[in-house]
């Protein structure tokens, strides 16, 4: 229960930190008074490193279902756990997304109810095709579950996990976030989503199918020995 | 004595570096020179960073009554302590401002009086309304202490904890500057406060209450051994 | 083949990720969403720190042919391992330009077929001569590379190597991308330029001969002892 | 011989990238290619950042006469020692500069011959009087090797001193770039004064006493047993 708990307050403060920076001080707002973009990367990087090392020690901080998906695939995690993981994940994102949708609730004016989802194509940022967001996030995730399984093998770990997992989504998020807005995680494309409604349900697909593939083939590359097998 | 005098130097840092990137250094500065609301956020957090391994042997680098309050719920400060540690801090905290302040009274021009004070409503960044700036300051200020709490936990600690904690300072400067300024800490609102007046002293009383509501729910959670209770 | 795989990998994110910020978020594109120059920088460099967490263990993590050849200079590597680590480089840096190459194609508009590849004279950013190209080059590799050497030291070896080189990328990065855009490494001029063609392709000369000196320097300097000798 | 080396590659470095970022990518450039004034301090911090693990283990990276003087007033330093350094720090400023002299005159355009020298008042940045620049730069030494001997105190020592100084001076600069452009260092002042002349070198003296008045009160407090006294 202590591990549920933990997952549902990390995805929590991903979901509102990350997203709320997108949303309350993103490049939208009006001013001079934006983190820009370098500040959502740093928000979103920095939720992981606050929560891998406040609960981290109970439940992994995975905070990402496609995270626990690579940790299943590469056999350090059961089908039981990773169920728990993901409803708690899910729950935390949606909770997360709610208070983030009250606070801007009680702006005055200058929010068009957006709620920092994941999104492609005409209308959204840089306007990439779905063959381009599909491959950024299946790469990504990839890159980002290799980072996580590395970091944490057992013949590697040691303190630093939790800031290399995330100042890895820090540079993720400063490349991406013009393409995809950067998902690489259903959970935190899901809670805005259900708030926002419109292309981001529709294209929410995308954002759950991309990073379990990454994540899976970061997991098999664990699990058949490719990267620490014998030798280290 | 010598943890009055760290609490105090430490609670010196932050509101002089902190409020100063504000007021120096931000976005409402002429020209190109700006640090923007992201530099502003680094400066709080890293002078947390800063403090928790020059002091934080020596006092724990509390620098806020709020993280104290949360100490002290969860059982790991006494009260004698806790009041020992609140009027050091906010002593440090109205020399940091007056600091600030002399420093300022010395700008050839471009100074408007701001001191980096927090607040909401008309006229102030953003313009959230009171519900809006309660709800962000207490679960802020609830994560935060989450943070301290889980990091310096005796079944967790290592020397991550000062870089985590504040990280998560500007993880909650990104998203907050535009909603109150960021509080989640009583004595850096009340001393800049002091030396701006109006609307930054008759809206203190939320950057009192929120911080000490949320910081005392985060003490209760490990008091209560909800987080890291018998397993770990 | 661990060794190799490993490089591939890490040379891969580097050119993917380091490049791909210059391109899909860097100060060209239009309105406000770019990372701007410090962003390139931090993504350059937290792509070395996430590697360095992830596949350090395995090869060491140079992804650079010319760390590879200080370390072969200082004594700390074989010239068979150095073919094959140069080789595993080149091609993840070819291969990591290949996908950030086909995610550009699918943007809608807007992508003039930059590469994020390194240059000088007129037209290249700042527009500095070959001299100062040159001489940047070899005093930032070399720089660079003597930490590197340093940090990984057997006198001084501990857990913050990765964080440090990676900060260290970050430094040269917030400085040199006016001069050169930063190459100080072989393997990322080669990628992109092969994709960019042009300027690129006939300037790359100087993006191999450059790092390499500044290496080979750095690499001296530590196997004649002149830093880390007899007394530590 | 290895100190005094060790000492003058990393003053040079902190001046060749500190006020390299200032001159070549500060916000005085045309365009959007600046990487602004928080880029500036993160250049300067990470220089401290990459010395501190590279050479930090010969010397102890003081890379500052001020530090140095701290040092000494603490007890931790001989006379002997402290002119050594001083000497191989000055050097290393003036090389450091020379570089970034003969680098900046291979610029096409656009280089007014700015060296990222200190100052204050009329016409320099944010248009401060000497008062305020004396109590900034006496201050923010006094924080800076407050956290020094701090974080490097035998009952304190481990290997995060050199991140937790390094970003202690992005902090500083943060906030002190408009004030007087952040010396703390009296060799960083000196070495592009040289080459700038003018104000810069008439001006030279505050950030001479400044510093070391900062740095000697630090000193004090350690010897002094302030902080760390009997208990711990």
């Amino acid at each position: 229960m202590q591990k549920a708990i933990a997952e549902f307050i990390g995805t929590f403060t991903l979901v509102l930190f990350g997203c709320g920076a997108a949303v309350i001080a993103g490049p939208g707002i009006a001013g001079p008074n934006t983190v820009g973009v370098l500040g959502i990367a740093f928000s979103f990087g920095l939720a992981i490193v606050a929560m891998a090392y406040a609960i981290g020690p109970i439940s992994g901080c995975h905070v990402n279902p496609a995270v626990s998906l690579g940790a299943l695939v590469a056999g350090r995690m059961s089908v039981g756990d990773f169920i728990t993981y993901v409803i708690a994940q899910v729950a935390g994102a949606i909770v997360g997304a709610l208070v983030l949708f009250i606070i801007m609730k009680g702006k005055a004016s200058g929010w068009e109810g957006g709620m920092g989802t994941n999104g492609w194509g005409a209308g959204y940022l840089g306007e990439y095709n779905t063959a381009s967001a599909l491959i950024f996030e299946v790469v990504a995730t990839f890159i980002f579950v290799v980072v996580i399984l590395g970091v944490t093998h057992r013949l590697v770990v040691h303190h630093f996990a939790g800031l290399a997992i995330g100042l890895t989504l820090v540079m993720i998020h400063i490349v991406g976030i013009n393409v995809t807005g950067v998902s690489v995680n259903p959970a935190r494309s899901l809670g805005p989503a259900l708030f926002a409604g419109g292309a981001a349900l529709s294209q929410l697909w995308l954002f759950i199918v991309a990073p379990f593939l990454g994540a899976a083939i970061a997991g098999f590359v664990y699990k058949a020995g490719i990267l620490y097998g014998g030798e280290t």
